[in-house]
């Protein structure tokens, strides 16, 4: 049976003990980490969020609480208290504790614990369906508690810079309108409203701007968001974002700069680092496509993508030669140093493209014995020197070329520039890459709803110099739009928002809304710009995504305390779940559920 | 057409302009708020969060700009560039700006304005509704730019303090599960399983109670929290609240100190008072409910219940003697200087009782000329005399006495004293009262359900004296439970927590839940005692009730950007609103309207 504290007070946390704490009396509290019982000898860890101490129970200990800690077993919960004592010559280097030991005079079980269905260790192997039904022991974890104490620092530290910047925390509504454009709403049912349904928000989008109109000049957010899609590995059906805005702003310099101090903050607080604001590299969306394959590409690497289209668009190998003719092109990549690269491996490389819907992989490997490559013999000499001084080659490199239409060339090689870093480890994995990519298209057209779709979102701002392409070639317009990209991550995202009525009722006419629709599902918003908007423009970062780079993992699901699995479950808590049929009732719903 | 800011900078907001400005270069922006052309002279007032500034347009002023001057209109948003001059004699004293004005040499209109369905004016007289249809127009008045200001401070310290006391911020989960018990669900459909729901959290109650579980020791988050209850005065169906929840405590003590702390930065900061922690008064629930008739009292005044029975038992009054007879009680308040109250206005108080659904109110005035009285001549002398002596009665007092079943009694006498005092201002409205109730009842028996409900929430923990009445009087057990109380409304409450899975048990089988019913819907969580639970407790503050508390306001709408109104609906977005069948079909519902 469970004892009580009985009015002892902890000195610190288990992993704050250290020498200068040797014959002081301290009281510590945790669970039981590890038991030993060498018969007249008992060493427990004792752990907490800090880190573990280690205890003795031994010959000094007062016999009826060394008795009790016979009793002990991991994951029992205690309160000890003692003498700190010095390990002597059994220090522990690898533990910040490991140099004294707390020797028991008294000892509390608070709490018993049965067998934990597995070990709390960052080492156990245990499948991730029954860490997640039993989260709140895996969370015990020192992997996971050091993780969500980083998240905790690192929303402290936003908060901190964005509240010394002048930024509002101002908390927006939940219970929203539903206005479907890209993902799919949550919906919540209303009960006082038949058949009216509330949406839970996509983002704070139409409330921050609004929230400008108001005047309120700046305002931040930790914003929890909701998107109903099929969920991707990384994606969550509930996520955070760091969201802001800030009025008297034109130009995306003017949002950077904050965000960018943010980062600094985030970064050299969380890991030490020396960044300054203002030496964050920029890239135009055009260039980062056209280099890189990609608008958030990862640049701790070089691989750049060369268009050799020019240089092959008379040869005499036939996909290369049939490509260009029919509109596409032909780029690749040098992978610096791989021409070591087995058949076999190349072959892999060959499969990974496919993947991408590309009909195949074009390779040469300038070994010291003479190059191997897959198209070279319907080369002439003169041309592969071209395509050698196009692509920088080398010696010792193997280039990897694809032939396609330009748009799926581009998206295969910048994959493949990525899985080829990855896969030969060709830079320093604990290093960290930031860019903005910039000038991203205002909008693209969608084939298959035969319209213009908005590249970020509806209320961005075209650059001032392209408004006239609006009327003439809508695509080529660009928007004063900006990703910051982290290691070939987007991290967060924003633009100078449109604060023109007209404007903004042209945008929601370029993309095929009917007057009507606009009203609908925007004319409060439409409304709002009548009565005096400020120029003003925002941003939001992704937290959950900026905690996993901070803290070096891949797994979202490592920086959320209770995350939902792909089919968008807890394990845990099994949400979702069947409700009583008088819920139902009230809300006026019927299910209709689909036929097996 | 808006003009753009082409390039200025901001020197300061527009109510930071002080006399040490005077002859400097400055930029502001805003909106106009006042515009008065005087011919050669236009005067603009320039508003933004922060205040006014004068800006004023003379013959100095280039011609151009003084032209473009003439064209503004309220709600025009401006970047004024100027140089800033005393306003010698014209000094305007209200204004904290007052000492200077912006004589103008450069206007940009970034933006122009129609006129505005209201004026944007504290002083303005428009309907709520329209208020709350144009909230972005609303919230540009100043008093609700500083409300939601001082929210945004609130918040800020709120976090300094947490985090400083070793409090992680940890996001938990909206999408949960729904586990209906005391108010009604919030319900989201799943599309991917096809008839299940989540529900959006009444609090983050189990949730913080895992994280405990799960070794973080000290957690906090300012957390929304959602009610589908039909909607009161000052209630909301969306609200926020700050949780925290702390491990290796028994007491209340051990969570009311840290929750003073909070209350101690909060008020020290916002209102500049000299609060300390461990100053605040505590009564137990037995005390306030025989005192003030009420669980969260309004202490500013005095006023107190005073119990008559034993005096009146055996008097002559029929309504008194049977009243006791019958089990019930007399008490009465005395309603200090109120003697000269009119026979009307005491009618009025008699009417104001009868709301509660007692009969009548009895009463006595102590005019200097004599006694007037409703029931003194039933009485003999002596019992009058001691019924003065009971109720500290002098010359000038107005004894207000009823005379019901107990509860009623109480209850009735306790609305009826705060009623009296904001009627008659029998106290300093501007002060403020805080204090703790404690010693809750754990129990209350539901006379409709037939069984006992938690009286806070089933996990909250019995007083160790008093488990063993579990047994043998349940509704006479304390609870390890309070109330933080301002000025008479519950601020903030919580519980040291039950931490033993018996126990746990034990209190879901006293709520007459079954075993089927308790795997159902708890099952996690009682699994999660069984692997070492720490002690813990906890507490939640009601953060719109404490902005409304500290910025003055009796209107929730206030604190709250952009707020529902009684019928859970918004009047700018207007959502909730009716959705496509195409997403409805998604996730399998069928709306069964009522039939009109």
């Amino acid at each position: 049976m469970a004892e009580l504290i009985g009015g002892y007070k902890r000195t610190k946390l288990c992993g704050e003990f250290r020498n200068f704490d040797i014959d002081s009396k301290v009281v510590c509290m945790g669970f039981v980490a590890k038991y030993r019982n060498l018969g007249n000898l008992i060493f427990i860890d004792v752990r907490d969020r800090s880190g573990i101490v280690q205890v003795s129970f031994d010959d000094s200990t007062p016999s009826e609480i060394f008795e009790k800690a016979t009793k002990l077993r991991n994951e029992y919960v205690v309160c000890v208290s003692g003498v700190v004592r010095s390990r002597g010559s059994n220090i522990n280097k690898n533990l910040p504790t490991g140099d004294i030991e707390i020797i028991a005079t008294d000892l509390k079980i608070l709490n018993e614990a049965e067998v934990t269905p597995f070990v709390i260790s960052d080492d156990a192997k245990v499948g991730d369906v029954t860490r997640l039904k039993y989260r709140y022991l895996d969370l015990r974890r020192p992997s996971l508690q050091n993780i969500l104490m980083t998240r905790s620092k690192i929303t402290k530290i936003t908060r901190d810079y964005l509240d010394y910047k002048g930024f509002l925390d101002i908390e927006t509504p939940f219970l929203g309108k539903s206005t479907p454009e890209g993902a799919r709403d949550y919906l919540v049912p209303s009960r006082i409203h038949p058949g009216e349904f509330y949406a839970l928000p996509q983002s704070p989008q139409l409330f921050k701007q609004l929230l400008m109109i108001a005047g309120f000049d700046r305002y931040y957010q930790i914003a929890r968001c909701f998107r109903d899609e099929d969920l991707r590995a990384n994606r969550q059906p509930e996520f955070s974002q760091i969201d802001l805005e800030m009025s008297y702003v034109e130009k995306d310099q003017d949002v950077m700069e904050i965000a960018e101090g943010l980062i600094c903050e985030i970064f050299n607080q969380c890991l030490g680092m020396d960044l300054k604001v203002g030496t964050f590299r920029k890239i135009p969306y055009a260039e980062a496509m056209e280099n890189y394959g990609s608008d958030k590409p990862d640049t701790r690497f070089d691989l750049k993508i060369k268009d050799l289209s020019n240089l092959v668009k008379n040869c005499d190998f036939s996909v290369f030669a049939n490509c260009i003719k029919e509109g596409g092109s032909v780029r690749g990549i040098n992978a610096k140093g791989l021409a070591t690269l087995t058949r076999k491996q190349i072959d892999a490389l060959g499969e990974f493209v496919k993947g991408y819907g590309v009909k195949g992989l074009a390779w040469a490997a300038l070994k010291p014995e003479g190059i191997t490559s897959s198209f070279a013999k319907f080369m002439t000499e003169e041309q592969m020197s071209e395509i050698y001084n196009a692509m920088d080659a080398k010696q010792g490199d193997l280039l990897l070329i694809i032939a396609d239409k330009t748009k799926l060339v581009l998206d295969t090689l910048g994959g493949l520039r990525c899985h080829v870093a990855d896969t030969y480890n060709l830079y320093d994995k604990s290093q960290y890459d930031f860019l903005w990519v910039t000038d991203f298209p205002l909008l693209e057209y969608d084939e298959e709803e035969k319209r213009y779709v908005a590249v970020h979102h509806p209320f961005t701002s075209v650059k001032a110099e392209d408004i006239p392409l609006l009327d003439t070639d809508p695509g080529k317009a660009r928007a004063n739009a900006y990703d910051f990209v982290i290691n070939g991550q987007e991290a967060g995202g924003g633009s100078i928002r449109i604060h023109n009525v007209k404007m903004q009722e042209k945008m929601f006419a370029m993309l095929g809304m009917s007057e009507e629709d606009i009203k609908n599902r925007f004319g409060f918003f439409v409304d709002a710009f009548k009565y005096g908007a400020p120029p003003h423009g925002g941003l939001a970062f992704g937290l959950d995504r900026l905690v996993m780079l901070v803290t070096g993992t891949d797994n979202i699901k490592d920086v959320i305390a209770f995350p939902k699995v792909q089919n968008a479950s807890c394990l845990m808590s099994e949400a979702p779940s069947p409700v009583d049929d008088i819920q139902l009732k009230e809300l006026f719903l019927e299910i209709n559920k689909p036929q097996d």
